[in-house]
């Protein structure tokens, strides 16, 4: 089973995998990336994978995107949360879910690759998912996220984003609820409302604009080529977004990530979905209210990683980028997508 | 002149380095690592760097140290330091220092390939300038750190530390001084003091204790052999060490690298010395009292790259690791070393 471990002095948590567990000697060769044989992720080889969780079809009863428990859990979802000391530290047994949306069939496509239709399939198996383990109530937190090439953490080529549950709520997601809960107390409005409103009068950092999506370059990126993604109208919980919500979602997603793989040669990149925590679905079905409806916006965070944190980085919490964000937006916002006639 | 911005959700200050600025182009290619020809670190090159800020030298006086400015520095030292609001965002001027410790004339010697003495004078000039720019009341912190192999952020092979000095206390230091000074409000001991007791106590996670020094694998690591370094009586000042403290922490530091280095292949890793803030330097020059004397402890944390972070780290600031750190300590410990006789 595996472990969450709590450090002191650095008040986070971290999850020892035991169940996924690399002998010290595994280290010394790096992890090459499948080519592609016997990929357990491809069409013809699902029995090679755990049973499936959820689908959706092609017209002809094939799959099109399909979501299964992880084979390697860092979090399991069997057993109750246990928690107890250990001298001055803290523990829990990993309780969790940790599970992997394939999003095609085809080994070789990307997810910008796909049709628009192909990666709204994607986001509403994301979707169903939020809402099917925001049920459990063991469960605090559920990130989506999606590791593009070995540089991001990849291990497997074969399209696929994963989902892990968290039994606390994580650090980065606390501090960010609370950045906006106390915004949102001192001037009754949204702080990212008021961020896209900011972005959208100077325009600068602005990548990408239509009717329902905005994304920009955050004014203090990390990451030379950072981006955020967000719904234009206030909107706290991604898991409420219908399925034309979703199409909508899915073109401006391709769009965004089409400008990135053609301008950058196809670089590694996470990207990561901030919506509202499953604790507060749960508190929402049990009639209780919270201010998370009206302060907090779901968005979805884009990485590329185009440099490595370093000492200074990892020392400090800093991060030193040495691309402004409004060159990389401007430079984002030019790139000549073929499906537009004029650029 | 580089800008420091404020994230208002994320709570954290970036740098947005203009003076090292890269073309969104020069991403496209990755930077190789230099192969030793025209290095501007080796002996013979020193025209090709900025004037030395200091040096140690041989007894035949060539030099076996010297520190010198970033010649692309991420905070630059002249200057005013100058703050403005940007509609809701903030910023100020880049002002700090960022400097370069070239660890030895040799390009192809790493720190561990180097004896005792030699360390030791890279640690001399580590607290030189610890004790020289903590002078300068606009600095809040000093971080010394140590990039080695590109996965670790290294861009000049050459051995070579550095040195960053910021106008505000990074996020991640003021939060572990604030751990540590809570624990010792409420139990009047030094919280690094209470984890080297239980760590000697419970022996599994020791990498190598002397007299003077331990270094052992923490209880919540959150990379694979990850290492906290620190002194075994408490100490809250790396500044404050005499030349034969530096020798002795020299000897224990060589042995940590070299067992690393042997038993992983030479692994990318970053090194951070987190000691007292500037500020609190300053304030002791000024006759102001302060509790970090008691409550602070210098320690050095070592932290090998040999998985990449990945969305879920981003997205949470949980940690993965596959490595139960009591595995790891294993392994670290049994390693042969040439200079032991027995193993």
């Amino acid at each position: 089973m595996p472990e969450l471990r709590h450090d002191p002095v650095q008040k986070r948590w971290v999850i020892i995998a035991t169940e996924r567990a690399r002998r010290p000697q595994d280290f010394v060769f790096s992890q090459p990336m499948d080519n592609g044989h016997d990929c357990p992720f491809c069409a013809g080889n699902e029995d090679a994978t755990p049973p499936e969780l959820c689908r959706i079809n092609y017209p002809d009863g094939t799959w099109k995107a399909r979501c299964i428990p992880n084979k390697f859990p860092a979090l399991r979802v069997e057993g109750e949360l246990e928690r107890a000391a250990v001298g001055q530290y803290d523990r829990m047994n990993g309780i969790g879910a940790h599970e992997v949306i394939v999003e095609s069939p085809d080994h070789n496509k990307d997810l910008p690759d796909l049709g628009v239709e192909e990666i709204a399939a994607v986001l509403r198996i994301y979707r169903e998912r939020l809402i099917d383990l925001s049920r459990d109530i063991r469960l605090k937190y559920i990130l989506i996220f999606r590791n593009h090439g070995a540089r991001a953490g990849a291990s497997l080529a074969h399209p696929h984003s994963q989902l892990i549950a968290t039994p606390i709520t994580p650090r980065t997601v606390a501090l960010e609820l609370e950045s906006a809960r106390q915004h949102y107390q001192v001037k009754e409005r949204c702080i990212f409302c008021d961020i896209i409103a900011q972005e959208m009068q100077e325009h600068r950092r602005l990548v990408l604009v239509d009717h329902d999506f905005v994304t920009w370059c955050p004014y203090a990126s990390r990451f030379p080529f950072e981006m955020m993604l967000a719904p234009r109208r206030h909107n706290h919980d991604f898991s409420a977004l219908t399925d034309a919500d979703l199409l909508k979602l899915a073109g401006h997603l391709r769009n965004v990530l089409r400008r990135m793989k053609a301008s950058l040669e196809d670089p590694a990149y996470n990207f990561l979905i901030h919506t509202a925590p499953a604790y507060h679905m749960q508190n929402q079905r049990s009639g209780w209210g919270s201010t998370i409806t009206l302060d907090w916006h779901w968005h979805i965070e884009i990485l590329p990683k185009l440099s490595n944190a370093a000492g200074f980085e990892w020392g400090t919490g800093f991060y030193i980028n040495p691309t402004p964000p409004e060159d990389a937006a401007a430079f984002l916002r030019e790139v000549c997508l073929d499906e537009r006639a004029q650029c």
